[in-house]
């Protein structure tokens, strides 16, 4: 058991949504020694039945009131378009001693109804987007592991108190994650550059190919660069469905520059014109592989 | 060393341009037990004295007519656009036992190069495209399993002649591929679309993300599903511009489809119009879902 980043400490964790990030969430503190109870709450009676027996919650708690009574740290780990209904049943019931954080891929839409539905306890609130495993989904999946070096970006803003800040920096750090604060303007710029953007191109890729009448032809001889390219095309319909709506302007904006960029090949192309085709894919692998080795 | 699946034999290949398809190519012939001596002629002496080196060739031939003398196989592995000087170079000295194929993407062109530069020779040539490793490059990344359980198409034409076709299909199959036939033409629309655009869509949302001013902040937020995605963007610049422009009709068309089902994407997304999005994205998913099974 690794020794905890961070002398924090929590009575209560209330989870709504113990699916893979909001379970991972309670493994992590708890293998940190950062809570002492986990309560959960969630659509599927099933699901939370199912965190109960591995141990990730120990308690399935019947609605917001009971799963809040005693939390001193809420996370909200649902798909983004819930979030609005879920603040709404925290709202009255938060204690005043109790920070909330979430885990939403999408900030603008998120902290704009946290300032529709929590009133005064905005404050208490800070918003999260931990960048990690978007692929698998469900309890089943999560561990205590998933935020372990992986970035966790906080997006506080002016109303945000604190102690919640603190808090829940802490809570995020005692999970492996090293967090970093931006506006969640920014944040939703960023995460529509590098990741929002490349997902919507392997679904559609994928969606193209296997709209056609030839579709079987055509798979039979997609190999391994097609498999990677494709993976995140694997990712959960409905929450990348949540994602292209919630982040709609800033992803707009990026698909628009992609077309104007995929013009100019087109161009290029036409013209025959091999000398600059060839420097834009320079310029793109010498950039790829100094990222990569930024990354190591 | 596992058993030849052919008895086909050889008593000398000649390879222009060892790299990593050329020295695969060598190394799993004579795995297999099917080629006596191996000539490699090249435009870098150092790489061919490393492939001598390394045992891939058993000679460095100082041009094609030393390279020829004698070889009952010849492949041509060079990048596409010096295929039709390679061609050219070899016509004069090609023996009448002689059978020829090649290592390249894109096959019309090829073909089409092969028509004007081979003459009565085209009888003996079976063009060919190995599906396997195109991001290593380079006669260090060879090796004799390059092709094993990977397919490789051959694109005879109506030329082609019976013991070019024998001779040049048991070849591959001797390097443990699985080998199916098609046109040329056809060859080159199924590629342009599960090979050249997802190449293309790669290369060029790197290039984008890499020419703004805020692009090491971007790429600091991108995670492991990015690096997927553009895997394929580290493969070699010079070889996709080949590929891009020898190809173009059937990628430029590829291009243009994909331009459209993204517009609709987008118009979907401004629309709010969840359910097609979702439907779009769901189709996606078990399409590759189902094809990942089938690899299986």
């Amino acid at each position: 058991m690794p020794a905890p980043v961070t002398d924090v400490r929590f009575r209560k964790l209330a989870v709504f949504g113990v699916g893979l990030i909001g379970g991972s969430f309670a493994m992590a503190l708890r293998q940190a020694g950062c809570v002492e109870r986990v309560a959960g709450v969630g659509r599927s009676r099933a699901n939370l039945e199912r965190a109960l027996e591995l141990g990730v919650i120990d308690e399935v708690a019947p609605d917001a009131p009971a799963a809040l009574d005693g939390a001193d740290l809420v996370l909200v780990a649902v798909p983004v378009q819930q979030t609005v209904s879920i603040l709404n049943a925290i709202e009255p019931h938060l204690a005043p001693d109790a920070v909330l954080t979430d885990g939403g891929s999408t900030k603008r839409d998120v902290v704009s109804a946290a300032r529709s539905h929590l009133g005064l306890k905005l404050m208490q609130f800070v918003p999260a987007h931990p960048v990690a495993g978007a692929e698998l989904s469900g309890v089943e999946a999560a561990t205590a592991e998933l935020f372990r070096d992986h970035t966790v970006v906080l997006t506080p803003v002016a109303e945000t108190g604190d102690r919640a800040r603190v808090r829940v920096d802490a809570a995020w750090r005692a999970c492996g994650a090293r967090t970093v604060e931006m506006s969640a303007e920014r944040h939703d710029e960023v995460f529509a550059a590098v990741s929002h953007l490349p997902h919507v191109l392997a679904f559609t890729l994928v969606e193209m190919i296997a709209s056609r009448e030839d579709a079987t032809e055509l798979f039979s001889f997609a190999g391994a660069g097609f498999r990677d390219f494709t993976r995140i095309a694997a990712s959960s319909p409905e929450m990348w469905r949540d994602i292209c709506l919630a982040n709609r302007d800033a992803l707009l904006a990026e698909i628009r520059a992609f077309q104007d960029r995929l013009s100019t090949l087109a161009a290029e192309m036409e013209a025959g014109d091999g000398a600059d085709i060839e420097l834009s894919f320079e310029l793109a692998r010498a950039a790829r592989s100094k990222w990569l080795r930024g990354q190591q």
